[in-house]
């Protein structure tokens, strides 16, 4: 079920979808302004809220108290998506509830009292929003929202007043960053209350050419409206992705794949290999087996790699390669050998 | 035997060991100064001085007009190094007899009447010496040979004055050239009488990493000394070459086999290369093979590809790819197809 390891529709294209909700406690001052004990109090609130015996999410959930964790095991949570960078950040006084099957997570004390957040394979941002509601709906029934009839939930941030929802949908497209054209969009989107942001969230470069695009606007319209505006957006973006990866694969089809072999030859024989080039390298494998170039890999494997790739979970084989201190190397040899095993398993 | 499918002494880094002789005709004018019935003569004669009954060499060798042979057949001549590309811009007056192994080739109306030339694998120079003087004897019992007991052989050019002789090892030098070394060997050399050119001789460019290093002065000397002479120079270079690489290997071990892994999954993975990317390509592999980072593959088999990428050779393999117009590509489906077939079936 988690976005790493299934496919979902349009997931040729589309890598996830993700809603999060702002929500915070009428009774208690925003994170800001909380001292230590109030922060522990909200943990145990949100905590007996999803755990507590009258929940019916009680059994599906785990809860983790970000210091607790160590420091590698607090960036897979990041790198998986699970966790904001914020909440890490805040790891002092921070918790995290996070599902069996790694599809919905509950941040305590990131920059709200609680972000309740879903990430689904594929294009399917309304079933995210469900899932999520029904989540949010049990913490409603047990906690003192701040709610104004007239702004909404509050929010710390202005930004997030009103529906305090974010959806974002996580999209690959090398066919528009190759031609040019994803300048265009990125300046255009804002102009629709659209955002565009890296793998990683604001601030994070787009490497593997792999783009978010979120709303900025969360006050005046309902969740479904936003949605149903994004995913008119995304809807655009992807058909205009598809066209110029036609394009280019008819404009000079022995080129076109010439370098997607050429990634496929580096990324499985390379000794070497940093994060910005391996994301390049295994943005091109995927197009290569979205189009049907590269056989016998999945693109759920492609998503797996991706994420293995990533520092935190390099370091979590590190006790496997003892004498590999060095993450470019380590790097090289898992992802070569894993793309390797994974063609002649095939 | 031939250079291109066996080794030889020092076959890592030294390919090939070649001798050529001038002669000329006492009794003609030097080719410059011929008319066709003149040079068809001495086509005639040195075929009979090869091929007649009394020669013990007649049942060795096969005989061939340039100008029946197709452009390609002529090129892939000068490819293998049997031919000198002046033999083929002669093509409407000139001749060739090459021996059954392609150790030898006796070219008729080049630049001198007659070009004996014998190419070994590997550090053979007094090997190819001795081979060809049985020829040169063969074919001096039958034609009066210009010859002045002052200035030795007279030949068109005064530069082949004297021994007529010139001998040259072609070697594999990645390291040399990587490390900026070449430049300085290059400009020394001619200071001791030696000349460095590439691949395909004087004017062709050192494609792959591959230099040719040979006399430059073929009087005042015997043939003996002008050999050991040039082997002495080899022996440095080589030794040099020997030690670069080894510093190399051993400064960064990861980062030196990084680079010759990504040209094997390059060279294994392209769809179009070019004949330079191909050489560069294949001399990170060859260095790769020598050094044992690559294992299952055998230096021959790397002179075999060498030659086979070369633009006439590809040519005679359209009639199996009678689709493929572009060289670039039917080189990369070869070599590619080649080099993994080889492997597997190590």
């Amino acid at each position: 079920m988690s976005w790493i390891n299934e496919v979902g529709p349009s997931s040729d294209i589309i890598l996830s979808s993700r809603v999060r909700l702002a929500r915070n406690l009428a009774d208690t001052p925003f994170p800001t302004a909380m001292d230590k004990e109030e922060m522990d109090t909200v943990i145990q609130r949100v905590r007996r809220g999803i755990l507590g015996s009258h929940s019916d999410l009680k059994d599906d959930y785990q809860f983790l108290i970000i210091k607790d964790l160590s420091p590698v095991d607090r960036e897979i949570l990041v790198e998986k998506h699970l966790a904001s960078p914020d909440l890490i950040k805040n790891y002092k006084s921070s918790a995290i509830l996070v599902d069996k099957v790694q599809v919905c997570s509950i941040m305590v004390n990131e920059e709200d009292h609680i972000r309740l957040q879903c990430i689904f394979p594929g294009n399917r941002l309304k079933d995210a929003l469900e899932y999520l509601q029904k989540v949010d709906d049990t913490l409603d029934a047990e906690l003192p929202y701040a709610f104004d009839d007239g702004l909404g939930y509050l929010s710390c941030c202005p930004t997030n007043l009103g529906t305090g929802m974010r959806a974002s949908i996580m999209m690959h497209l090398p066919a528009l960053a190759a031609t040019g054209q994803m300048k265009g969009i990125i300046s255009t989107l804002p102009k629709v209350g659209m955002a565009v942001r890296g793998l990683y969230g604001e601030g994070s470069e787009a490497g593997g050419d792999i783009f978010q695009i979120s709303n900025q606007i969360t006050l005046g319209a309902s969740e479904e409206e936003i949605i149903g505006s994004l995913e008119a957006i995304v809807g655009q973006v992807l058909e205009k992705e598809r066209q110029t990866r036609r394009a280019m694969a008819e404009h000079d089809r022995v080129r076109f794949e010439d370098g997607i072999w050429r990634a496929y030859g580096t990324i499985t024989h390379a000794k070497v290999m940093d994060l910005n080039e391996f994301m390049d390298l295994l943005s091109k494998v995927r197009l290569g087996v979205e189009m049907g170039i590269i056989p016998d890999i999945d693109i759920s494997s492609i998503n797996g790699l991706m994420i293995l790739g990533q520092p935190a979970h390099l370091k979590k084989y590190e006790k496997d390669y003892a004498d590999i201190k060095d993450l470019d190397i380590l790097r090289a040899k898992i992802i070569s050998k894993k793309l390797r095993d994974r063609k002649e398993g095939a």
